[in-house]
């Protein structure tokens, strides 16, 4: 990652671990951080107020919170309310809890705030070890992404390329909990739970969970999350 | 252009000139259509009325629209109500009324959608001719995100690729309103202004009017737009 000071970047902050750790790697690597966060008819809408503290502890320059109606097409356990989130180890294939098209959308949305910032950046939190049942997820999707992006739009059309930055893409969770900490992360800030409780509690036992408490034991890190007793 | 009996498709629908003529295209190709379109807060929201007849006299499927609030990132004059919309003829270079990434966009929200519906072709209306100004508008945009859709969907990752069709993007704008004519498309049910007033008259002398003035008179054929008097 090369150093960047003074220069700009947009960082996809969910609230989750992951994208609290991006968040920490653009700031180490100099970037003037714009975080983007999204309401797009996601059940866990606390992960909103999640997104917001770690902005702001994690000195984002601002942070802005887009609309999206995903939840009027459907197609996934986490917008679509008739669907459950599976409460077992995923057993191959893709999971239910994919959001068909996510990480494409929610790049998009990033690039058209990237052209108006004129920041020439876009951090986004992807991981293929643990999700690597997402499509979405995989370098080479990152790769294609980021040459369509230098076709669409204004900057790329004038010779400044915008580069996709996936700094976790191949680190465990383990990796991914060690990296974070060491940047001064609180993680007790996150959720990453797909159906924590009304007080941000997580379940323990979604998929998200598994990988989260997979990843503090083996980072050998207390884990700060608070799960509820079921 | 395959015929497709009773395959499904996805249809960006502006409730413009040229989506109209794409409906009407792809359903002489034979695909049921699902028509989509975005409330992105644009100025002309009359737009969506339009939309929605153009949905309905098309014999779409169905019809529906996404909340995206595009306005709250800014940077064109067609969301943003601080940037004039231009009222004289393109000098060169990229328009004001570019919205930063918006097919980008539109087309990431439409991939998810087909995604759900198991279509594997999204249209667009996009046209090199009169918006060579728009880098989203050229055919090597919409081949690099054909590439992505297939890198990115569970679709793509499972072997039933995606397609996207832009069967307007070498015709001239006189060529597609022959095209549409000929298809049946009710040109006086669409909306082309960017600054339409209340009752959906047209300015007559944005760009978009500029080009669908010029197109009707290229095509020798009656233009229907009502234009306000000024």
């Amino acid at each position: 990652m090369c150093a960047a000071v003074n220069s700009s970047a947009v960082v996809l902050l969910s609230g989750g671990l992951d994208s609290a750790t991006v968040l920490a790697v653009a700031r180490r690597d100099g970037y003037a951080c714009h975080a983007l966060s999204f309401d797009y008819g996601q059940r866990h809408r606390i992960e909103l107020e999640a997104a917001a503290r770690v902005a702001k502890a994690g000195n984002a320059r601002d942070h802005r919170v887009i609309t999206l109606g995903l939840g009027d097409i459907g197609g996934s356990a986490l917008t679509d309310a008739n669907i459950p989130v599976p409460e077992n180890a995923a057993t191959g294939g893709i999971p239910m809890t994919y959001v068909p098209a996510r990480n494409t959308i929610l790049l998009a949305v990033a690039l058209g705030y990237a052209e108006v910032l004129g920041a020439g950046d876009i951090f986004i939190g992807v991981n293929a070890v643990d999700y690597s049942g997402y499509p979405d997820c995989r370098p080479g999707f990152i790769a294609a992404f980021e040459q369509l992006a230098n076709l669409a739009t204004r900057a790329g059309v004038e010779g400044r390329p915008v580069h996709i930055r996936a700094p976790l893409i191949r680190l465990s969770k383990a990796e991914i909990i060690r990296l974070g900490t060491d940047l001064g992360v609180d993680y007790s800030l996150t959720v990453s739970c797909y159906q924590p409780d009304p007080l941000g509690r997580a379940c323990g036992v979604c998929d998200s969970c598994r990988f989260r408490r997979e990843g503090f034991a083996g980072a050998e890190i207390p884990d700060p999350t608070q799960y509820r007793v079921r």
